[in-house]
Formats: structure tokens, C-alpha cells, sequence
């Protein structure tokens, strides 16, 4: 009943001529459904999901402008992208497929149709290369800046899943992938942005720092690997994935197990880059890989028998072992000295 | 393994002063579930529900602060109280059973703890009145104001499942409770703030208008008209939540199931206390029952075989018909005269 609304390439559009509705409708028009367990995505009161007897798993983050991300150096799609993947990798996390997302937008005035379309296509980018529907959400107006809200929905045996709390003394630390190489992506826009607020004619210097670039912008999760536990049948004792940084995230392990741990410093794997990088900001790596963050690597936990299952699993590291509640959270240094591990920061003497 | 904090109830306390982590902790550390099918609430990569062989019905919104509520009027419970109703109401007007939702805020340094407590003190009398698991969220900071993101998450018998996309002509449409009560709410509310603003020293005069004011700032879902759905075997043809007005929500329903429809304006129930007001402010009773909005009361269809069924249903109005699509919507006027009905807004000449 309603017009179509047909926006101009060649020209920015207000969102104001649109509505909400219009919005909606507009970013939503060419939405597919890929999913089977989708049996209604976007356009009635809710969401309804066939479970097929699994049980449904469910994360959601909020990303504010200005706390999490700064648009002078982070490009809409890829911001787009990013927020449905930090979700994405929660649900991998728990051993558990995702299927669905849900993503709502805050925008104020500032914003033109065509940033938010920019926006829209990198959050379809990730649900193609996630194969997840989007099935929801919530488009409004806001007074200043722009806020993501995006909830993902994943499936899995209840016998399948895999939750913090079951690390045991024993058990062997594992994570995805290296450390540490969001964190200075992160330091190097920092860097290049201050360098341009001061001298707007200068070009930034990014083409160096390419993989750490892509480590902050553009995240992947961590799909493969739930495959690979899923073909080869393995089910790790305990599983987070790191997004405030190897240390914190194995405290948050270590709590709701009740155990200990010791990371082996010679262990953790750092890309180079990450490790010129570091040194170039005169930061420790080690500690840029222990406390960085945002790295989306899945860390988890084996029991001793599986070890030799994961041998042949690709970009798979073994950096420690579960250990007994009193022994606290240890590092073992490369030069044979042992460090208390703190969530919050470790120093380096 | 961390300290719990204790905030003292005589001081405001700075959320600075607890950090992302510290906040969580100590808004949930009392939170219990209640729903057999919450299997894993607030604590881990993402909450696990289980689904006893039923679809997940899922919805979500985002309010803003400055665009959907002005804290100048609105306590922050009620807002919290009201941020998880408006989901729920989506969730039911699926003919689902909500029993979980998510929550993310994010909140600007101006808050202190205690009122964060406020608002989630409204969230949990939301989730105790309406048995539904607060089981996720995020907790961040922003630069300015409050945003709120709240997801329902609820169940079904696929079967039972009711669509906007099913009404046909000849069906009943009904309507839950009285309209434009919280639209007018909003005007009292509106109204005070603009003289209090003007003379800080003047009393606001609320108390008449309590019932209206309640309706905007503390509006129910309709749980009770699911239930009764559930106990005499009623399916509703089509349902929706007036949560844009009357007549745009009406539009709905007939676009997503290619139908028209006429509403009987004498029919449309109006509270006294809604009519009067409106008077008193110069606008049209059953202008602000079509347009206003916010009502939260279910409009669903029937098929005219059941009309007996919700004969004795407590507070249900027949209002109006379902017809062909080429007839439009309609407004039969008391007067005999048929209107044009629009989403938008209508005029009473």
C-alpha cells in the first residue's frame, strides 16, 4: 500500500525523508532467509525460530560511538561487520552454532541513508559469511552519535555445549590463534589519527600495518574450529572466547571452574607484526598478547586424553595447563621466573 | 576470587568507581531464574534456553534517551519497568509466552549507581510480575545519555503461533482495552513540564489525570487475553500490539495479510478520563484512539465462528471488520458517514 521509496544514487539522503517505517522497509527489501530453523525474520511483532530439539543460545552486545568505536578511522561496513561478529563469536563460545541476529540502530541526524546502507552492508556481508538471517531489530532516531545493539541466536545439543565452568586440574590451554595483534591495530590508527588531527595534509602510514589493521577492524570468529571439534568429536572442558584480553579472559575460566592455571610465556603466539609493532610503541608483546583484547580467538580447555585429537587441528596453540584453585593464575617466563597473572594488568620486570 | 562491593545507601556512588565488570556483578548478583527452560542465565559467552519442542519467538527495541522518554517525567523505574513491558507485548502478540529477555544499557558518567539500581529495580518488578528470566546483557558507558536495548525471548506450539498475515474477510477485530489513554498521558505529562519549566515554583497537577499518566509511564502487556486464548482453545486469525496507534497497527495487519477493514468509531472504547482530557486540550477523542499510540493493548482477528468463544472474555471490544482489500480501511463515524482511514493521521471534518 505504501510507496516504494527509491533514494538516488548520486545524491546523500536524509534520513528524515524516509521515516522509520520507510528505513525499515528500505534496508530490509532485499532480506533472504537462509536458515531453515527461520520461520519468520523481519516484519511481524517478533522473530519465531524452529529449534529442531536443540536448545537456543543467546548473546548480545550494545557498541556506542565513541566508547567502542571512533569513525575517523573505522569505515561503516566494516563496523557493521565487526558488531555482528563479536556476537557470532560468543555464540561459538559455547560450542554452539549461530543462526540468527537481531541488530538495532541508534542514528542521529548527521548520518545520510547512504551511511546507514554502508552500515547494513557490512552486517549482510557477515550473515552471508556466517550464514546466519537477519531476523530483527530496531531502527531509530538518536539525539547525538550512533549506538548497535546486536543479539545473536545459536543452536546446539544441550550435551554439546561448552560453558566456562568445566576446566579441571590437568586440563590443557588452548587458543585459536595469535594475540595481541588487535590491540596494537588499534594503538597504530590511534597514532595515525593524532598524527592527523595535528597535520591534516600528511597521508596516514597504514600500508605497513596491514594485518594488525584488519585484526581491529574487520574480526573474524571462530567458525572452523567449532567445526572441527564437531567433526572430530571433541568437546572441550571449558571455552570463552577472548575479547578483554588472554589474562582476563582465562580469570573469567578460572572463577567459574575453580581452578588455577599457568600460562607458558614462550607459548603464546604472537604474529610479528604484532611483535615489531609492540616493541616500536616500546610495549612489552607479551603483555600486549596477555591484556590486548579483541582478539576473537576462542580459549579453551582439554582434558589430557584429547590432546592428541587437537594435534592436527590447524592454527591451534597449547600455551598452558589447569592447575588447582590455590596456585592462582601463574605465568611461567621464557626466562624460567614464575609471575603472579593479574586480570586487570601484569608488569613486566 | 574479586571483592564484592557494598555501596553505601547514604552516598551516590560514582559508576566509575566499579567498573564494567564490578557494575554486572553487582546488578545481578541476586538474580535468580525462575523458568524451567533457562538453563544458563547471566555468566558465561551467552545465555542457553531449553525448548521442551517449541519454536523461540524473539523481539527486540531500542529506546533512546530524548527520543522515546525524558527522564524529566519519567522515574527511572517505571522506565525500566516499561523498557521490558513494550518487548513482552510483542512476544504475546505472537500468541507466544515470553520467558527470558536480555538487557544492555548503555549510561553516560552522570549516573550514579543508585540510579542504574532504579532502573534495574524496574526491570527485575517487570520480570517478577510477568515470570520472565533476566538472563544476559551489557553494561557500558556513553558519552551522553541513557540507551536501552531490551530482547524478549519467548515460546510457542508452532501451531499456536498467531501472524499479522492471517486475517480474511469477514473476521471480527478486536481490541484488548481502552485507546489513546497513554497519548494523552503523554500531554499531561508534556504540559507540566512546560509550565514547571516556566514557574519552577508551581506544583505540577497530576493527580486527575492518574489513570492517563499511568498509562503512558507504566502501560501492562496483555498477558491475561493469552492465557484466556490458551484456556478456551481461541486462535486468533491475526494479532498485532498497538504500539504506533490504532489505525497505523490496523494497517499493518492488512497489508501483511492483503485485506481491508473498517472500525466502528462508536465501538472504539475510550476511558472517560482519556475523553475528557482530550477535550480539555482541544483534540478529538477518537483521533487520539486511532493515532496515539503506546496503548500496548492487543488488536487481533477473529474468525466469525468464534464470536462466541470471546463473549465472555473480560475487557474485549468488537470494533470493527475485516473486508476485501480493495475496500480500504475505513472509519464508520457515528454520525453514518465512512472516512478513509489512514496510517498517518486522520482528518475529522
Amino acid at each position: 500500500m505504501e510507496e516504494q521509496f527509491s533514494p538516488q544514487a548520486d545524491k546523500p539522503t536524509e534520513i528524515s525523508q524516509l521515516g522509520e517505517f520507510g528505513l525499515i522497509r528500505h534496508l530490509t527489501k532485499d532480506l533472504k532467509t537462509v536458515q531453515k530453523s527461520t520461520l519468520k525474520g523481519v516484519g511481524d511483532d517478533a522473530a519465531v525460530i524452529e529449534n529442531f530439539g536443540e536448545t537456543t543460545v543467546i548473546s548480545t552486545d550494545l557498541l556506542v560511538e565513541g566508547i567502542h568505536f571512533d569513525l575517523m578511522y573505522t569505515p561503516l561496513k566494516h563496523l557493521g561487520y565487526k558488531a555482528v561478529v563479536v556476537n557470532l563469536s560468543d555464540i561459538f563460545a559455547m560450542n554452539a552454532v549461530p543462526r540468527q541476529i537481531t541488530v538495532s540502530i541508534a542514528i542521529s541526524s548527521k548520518y545520510t541513508l547512504q551511511a546507514v546502507e554502508e552500515l547494513y552492508e557490512g552486517i549482510r556481508l557477515a550473515c552471508n559469511m556466517y550464514h546466519v538471517d537477519l531476523v530483527g531489530g530496531d531502527t531509530t532516531s538518536s539525539p547525538k552519535g550512533m549506538t548497535i545493539s546486536v543479539t545473536a541466536i545459536g543452536q546446539a545439543k544441550k550435551e554439546n555445549l561448552v560453558y566456562r565452568s568445566g576446566a579441571k586440574p590437568g586440563d590443557i590451554l588452548c587458543v585459536t590463534g595469535d594475540l595481541g595483534a588487535a590491540y596494537l591495530g588499534l594503538q597504530v590508527l590511534e597514532r595515525e589519527k593524532q598524527i592527523y588531527l595535528q597535520h591534516p595534509g600528511i597521508q596516514p602510514e597504514l600500508d605497513k600495518s596491514q594485518y594488525l589493521i584488519e585484526r581491529q577492524l574487520k574480526p573474524e570468529a571462530q567458525k572452523e574450529a567449532i567445526e572441527y571439534f564437531d567433526r572430530y568429536q571433541i568437546k572441550p572442558t571449558s571455552m570463552i572466547d577472548v575479547s578483554d584480553g588472554l589474562a582476563s579472559d582465562l580469570k573469567h575460566i578460572c572463577s567459574a571452574s575453580g581452578v588455577g592455571a599457568f600460562i607458558e610465556e614462550g607459548k603464546v603466539p604472537i604474529h610479528p607484526d604484532a611483535e615489531m609493532t609492540a616493541i616500536n610503541f616500546r610495549l612489552d608483546p607479551i603483555t600486549c598478547a596477555l591484556h590486548g583484547g579483541e582478539d576473537y580467538e576462542l580459549l579453551f580447555t582439554i582434558d589430557e586424553k584429547d590432546i592428541e585429537k587437537i594435534r592436527y587441528m590447524p592454527d591451534v596453540f597449547i600455551i598452558g595447563e589447569i592447575t588447582e584453585a590455590n596456585d592462582g593464575l601463574k605465568l611461567h617466563t621464557t626466562g624460567g621466573n614464575i609471575h603472579e597473572l593479574t586480570g586487570q594488568g601484569w608488569q613486566h620486570f
